[in-house]
């Protein structure tokens, strides 16, 4: 049986405060949660299942788990419906720096749709993008829904989290990569040096101190009239061609 | 002040039964109903907003309004929280038929999400597709949800709802492009004639017996781990490549 306690101590995980002072996160869900628990890295903390998927999903015997009712599952949710197993796993080690010698790097300025970000994540999984550099504006990369959307991809990319022009002024030898409406047509764009692929906030774009140290312009060409694309939409393009 | 049976009415119309009968649909925020509002072929019903939307957003004499309350909106609104205006709209004449000469088209096959379905009808117009072709599994083009993430794009795209199956057996003559994992690399296909762009549900893909359809397989070439790729990302992806 769940605890008060316990009840209390995952919901205030819903805080990124919280998650960061205990340095753990919440994955919900069969698919996630069976794909995080085997990734090497991960570690898994604690696991609150309903019996059904526990008796489906035999467990090695050191991952501490609870077997819980539907309605207590209910109550721990960060999602609007639960679904059936929850865990609790350790942050990844925070990454002491970005490896941009030879490398494709996503760097993104304030965005805020959980959802956004964790395709966003799984995207640059997809395109063997290992690391990605974020303003503090974005969301949250443990939010559970960031979690959800980035399909497990989040154990397998590194994010770092810290303010953004003094990062680029300390790497400034590096190219940066803007998405604008008057660059380079990115379709005939040919072969390319790696760097700093630069995404910003959905509706405002990139921050103008932050475009300005961009020195290559890109722009998704735009044959009807719809007035932009979604970020992580155009990230999923942008890389496409590119890397 | 708003009357009882009018809530009653707006609230009724987050049912697609309801908005069917009626053949209508809402859109809220202000980005969205300006926009909306500017395009020649949308007539709008009803407006309900804030006085001071209404202060900065002139109407035409003959569009009728109704001032609201934040109160109010909040009791009438289909999203999580409401935004100074909402509007009723007649849903744009169903179409007759889809024109397959020479024209790039989108089928979609059971897109679930409202984001997604969404952000594909803004897609197709970044793109300058003009029709889709979906299965009645979609979401509700009309949902607000879908209109919400469509950005207005839905006033310049045609929708035909209908069973793909049929419809495809009709027009054997069009080039049927699916993405698979064994298909050809998307980036490296060269000229193509023009046809119908098949995309299947966010986590079941394309049921087999459109998939048997399609005459031409491409991929998205993958270099990362990640599993797969969102819907609405693969298909941004699919047509920067093709269109």
């Amino acid at each position: 049986m769940l605890s008060k306690t316990k009840v209390k101590y995952i919901q205030s995980l819903g805080h990124k405060k919280r998650r960061d002072e205990e340095q753990v996160f919440i994955a919900e869900g069969p698919k996630i949660v069976s794909e995080l628990l085997l990734e090497p890295d991960m570690k898994v903390i604690e696991i609150f299942a309903l019996a059904e998927w526990l008796l489906q999903n035999p467990l090695p015997a050191n991952i501490p788990r609870l077997i819980v009712t539907e309605e207590e599952l209910e109550k721990i949710t960060q999602l609007s419906t639960p679904n059936k197993v929850m865990a609790i796993f350790q942050q990844p080690k925070a990454i002491v720096d970005i490896i941009t010698k030879d490398k494709w790097v996503l760097l993104l300025d304030g965005i805020q749709d959980p959802g956004n970000m964790g395709t966003i994540i799984r995207i640059a999984d997809w395109f063997g993008i290992k690391q990605i550099i974020c303003s503090h504006e974005c969301a949250s990369i443990y939010n559970t829904k960031v979690i959800q959307s980035s399909m497990a991809s989040i154990a397998r990319v590194e994010v770092l989290v810290t303010d953004l022009l003094p990062w680029i002024n300390q790497h400034a030898d590096c190219n940066y990569y803007a998405a604008s409406l008057e660059g380079k047509d990115l379709t005939s764009m040919g072969k390319l040096k790696k760097g700093i692929i630069m995404i910003g906030n959905e509706s405002k774009g990139l921050n103008p101190s932050l475009l300005a140290k961009a020195n290559i312009l890109i722009t998704i060409p735009r044959i009807g009239k719809a007035e932009s694309l979604n970020a992580s939409v155009a990230t999923g393009i942008i890389l496409s061609h590119l890397v």
